[in-house]
């Protein structure tokens, strides 16, 4: 079957599409036809990270597909529209997932929509919900969101929690379409210092949780929007992650929670209890219409190369996915 | 009646015995007739703290004592034993309580043990659970093993969760009193880099939860000490406060939650809840002498200019309670 490896550790040429064997059905697995798979900055930076072994690189975590074999004790069958996290692999024609990860495709969704759900809501539903904690009607700041966990966010804060949503984002196209999604308060970081409007805005108080995509570079002015008894989750470090004058005091006088979190590396248990509670609660909401898998562009897998290149120059609004 | 004051913020010297007018009783309040009142790490900052009103100056967190007076719609009577954080002023013949907050002293324990409750085994109930979320089996590090908290987080996280218990003191007897407490593992940190005690003990995984008085000096073993998915809760600076070389990226390798507390500026209906929880989990305990209140040394009111003496001198293993 057709994948796509790396020549060796580096950018975007690296990238190419090779051969390799089908993989067999496992115990409690399905074999999955991909018909599209999700691009995460995850990716990138496998395909960057140094390794002695550039042919067991596999890139790719989330695909949608159909189901094309089942072992005899999945509740699953042939011909199932299926889309699920994957644990590497996932820029192939067929990959095997064990059965209690994967998530029926909400019927009006198409396999390119569904191949824009599994990493995104996920990773927000787990930072919103387990680590953050959102309580209803609570305020949420929301860095970059009109990227795709961003755009996620906005819907799961919005829709579940009833949560009072500020974001942040580089241009008033992608504030524009934060708005649209649900986001009450939207921000150009590059026209406004952040922090002094989420001030203003919460009468003083701050927000009590912030999904924090960037790190460094935003550090104080993250630490001057938090309230009291503030939850601050760190999934990205595109502002970098040395903070030269950190005096832990800060953490206990607003009695902040400050976690560090990634979805990728979890184990197989904990992706398949977060998948099915995802869906448990998001259903019905993709099914009618009111929660949207958000893609901006399509790819044929081979240009795989040019969806890499178009992630790293930050053009995206919601996902960018490859289509076989 | 009397209280204890402060003549201006500044050492122990500074205490003494003052007299302020009997407080008045308020709706669902009651009224304690004081008879021990434990000495807390926060008195001290408090008697530290700067301050342009010193005869504002309220000292003291937790009481022991009997109701002489009880709001119509307390659940209490007059003669109940009780004892209770209060916002301030513990260190008084009388104090008055919001009813909710208050908890009956176990039948077999004195006065002096009750006061030797509320603050400490609150704290650490709030630290392991409701922050720490410590889960049955895992495995806690807990420094400052024998002080007043260390005391009670040693034999809660034991007895409620049945968890790995592993403390740093820094004498033999400290450690012995530790161990005697259901300590499984017990570290001079004086002797020993608790790191690598710690890491060969758990067979290189870590620890799931610190309780982490010490903070600065302690930041780079603690780091090393603690497991991925880790709880790091900073409840004390013994150690200092500033981290010259922050990472946020440590935080996200291992996933680390971690966040700064305290109890004393809880609101009410949070000290409320937390001593409701922490009765009802631990009043059998109590009872049948499983778990044990831990006296260092009781004082008489008078001598409190002492009693704040012998805890800057590190010198207790447990409470140090004033008697009326």
């Amino acid at each position: 079957m057709k994948t796509i490896g790396i020549k060796q550790s580096g950018g975007s040429d690296q990238l190419y599409i090779m051969e390799r064997d089908k993989p067999e059905l496992g115990k409690g697995n399905l074999l999955i036809k991909v018909a599209a798979t999700g691009v995460n900055r995850t990716d990138i930076l496998t395909r960057e990270r140094e390794t002695d072994e550039p042919e067991n690189v596999r890139l790719g975590v989330e695909v949608a597909g159909t189901v094309v074999e089942a072992h005899n004790d999945s509740p699953y069958s042939v011909g199932d529209r299926v889309m699920s996290l994957v644990n590497g692999g996932g820029y192939s024609e067929y990959v095997t997932i064990p059965s209690d990860r994967v998530m029926r495709i909400p019927d009006k969704l198409s396999f390119v929509e569904g191949a824009a759900i599994s990493e995104v809501f996920a990773t927000a539903y787990q930072t919103l919900f387990w680590i953050g904690r959102l309580e209803e009607n609570e305020t949420v700041l929301i860095h970059a969101g009109a990227s795709g966990v961003g755009t996620a966010a906005i819907q799961l804060a919005k829709q579940l929690k009833n949560a009072h949503v500020i974001v942040t984002a580089g241009s008033k196209e992608k504030l524009d379409f934060c708005r649209n999604l649900g986001a009450d308060v939207v921000i150009n970081y590059k026209e406004e210092a952040f922090d002094e409007v989420i001030l203003a805005e919460t009468e003083g108080r701050g927000v009590n949780l912030i999904l924090d995509f960037v790190g460094a570079s935003y550090w104080e002015k993250n630490y001057n929007s938090i309230a009291m008894d503030g939850r601050w989750v760190l999934i990205g470090t595109l502002g970098g992650t040395k903070i030269p004058h950190f005096d832990i005091f800060s953490l206990m006088r607003k009695r902040i929670q400050l976690t560090g979190t990634g979805l990728t590396p979890r184990s197989d248990a904990y992706k398949a209890a977060l998948s099915q509670e995802l869906i448990t609660k998001t259903k019905d909401l993709f099914e009618n219409g009111t929660m949207k898998p958000i893609v901006d562009t399509t790819f044929d897998f081979e240009d795989v190369k040019k969806a890499h290149d178009y992630m790293e120059a930050n053009k995206n609004t919601g996902k960018i996915i490859l289509t076989l």
